[in-house]
């Protein structure tokens, strides 16, 4: 049996998140379908990872399990011959019968794309999220530095998640600023559910002077979401990179 | 009478171009309704120039009169805050009685966008031109070179224009590469109809192999349409700024 490393990229607008679901046209059973008519008979993707309604992908890797021959560069063409438009897979690899597009992820990256401008992107409706007010990057970057290293996410992360472990590793978060555009990259060995989009709120909290960077540890200790800042809009949210 | 000189960025996609017409939405129009809610009268705006169906703008320039007193930041705000998000102002300045958006500009900047990857860009879609086929960037600067200065353009504009003078001067045709994304960047003192998309289809007439570098002198010298390249699609170009 082969197994297949696929890469992909979606505008996540049109759908509501990447995992099936019975009401709702999502990312995985749009793709699971042209894979299907690809490879001639009904198959499902592994992903590796859940997204939001409205969150985008850049590089979302799947795996999915064949024992038809064709070659992958044939089988990325075929199956982007079926893709709508906001949805194209990038490249495709046959790797060990026991990679796993989940278990065997070793980290992820996403970003958040905020345009700040007292004026909207007639260019990134849906693509960048708009924010008007001027934005202090240095105090940003002081309250970032908390998030760095191995922590109890839990105050970060919706009531709506069901893990019972709620520590995780953040390698690096840092926020760069390229004309209107202003980008935070946050990159870990895991998030828990709405974890990027919740630590972006907080930092627009603390860009509001809402609460000042040496809060951050106090919110991380108390263990409560209604601590921390919004949970920031999904369409600035991008999974950017997965690693195995 | 005050004079606005007024700069606005859009997404022509979803418009029938920038000049009103009769039987389809238009930039101008929907602009102009929104300018004379907020000067509580009907509004004329003067523009720089048309674009065509699906052609965006990322500095586009109009000038409108009025004896209102109203704050060059306030109408700002106030026109943002009735138009769709496809289209934004995005600065606003009094400017003598004798400015004339179309007739006081000494020339104009246009850029033309390229996706070149196998690969779909499903985040541009309408935004850049997807071109599939490898480019040889080189070869087409050099192409580019031969376009420089003051031609007579005849070759290079659609049948439709009827303007008699068919002369002008190209201040400068760049090619850049970032990643997948290629710009040509074109400046001059003024284009004929579909100038810009013609000269970009000659271009890539040249990567193809379907004529040479040397060969754009002497299609210039024909005046005959039928000998450039093809009109490259709308909705890789911009308008991107405008000198006065």
């Amino acid at each position: 049996m082969r197994n297949l490393k696929v890469i992909m990229a979606y505008r996540g607008t049109a759908y509501h998140g990447y995992q099936r679901q019975d009401n709702a046209v999502t990312v995985q059973e749009t793709v699971e379908k042209c894979v299907s008519r690809v490879l001639n008979t009904p198959t499902e993707i592994i992903g590796c990872s859940r997204t939001d309604t409205g969150v985008h992908a850049r590089e979302y890797c799947f795996s999915v399990k064949t024992d038809r021959e064709i070659p992958v560069r044939n089988f990325v063409r075929g199956v982007n011959g079926y893709l709508p438009s906001d949805i194209t897979l990038l490249s495709c690899e046959d790797v060990s019968e026991d990679f796993h597009a989940r278990y065997s992820c070793r980290g992820k990256e996403y970003i958040y794309l905020i345009h700040n401008s007292e004026c909207r992107n007639p260019f990134a409706e849906d693509l960048q999220y708009h924010y008007r007010r001027k934005m202090d990057l240095e105090l940003m970057r002081r309250a970032a530095e908390y998030f760095v290293g191995t922590h109890d996410f839990s105050s970060f992360c919706s009531q709506a998640s069901e893990k019972t472990n709620t520590v995780r590793t953040v390698n690096s978060l840092t926020i760069d600023k390229d004309g209107d555009l202003v980008t935070v990259t946050i990159s870990g060995d895991g998030f828990l559910y709405n974890m990027v989009r919740i630590i972006v709120g907080t930092l627009l909290w603390v860009n509001e002077g809402k609460i000042k960077p040496e809060d951050i540890p106090e919110i991380m200790k108390k263990s409560d979401r209604t601590c921390a800042g919004k949970t920031a809009q999904a369409h600035g949210l991008y999974l950017n990179r997965v690693f195995y």
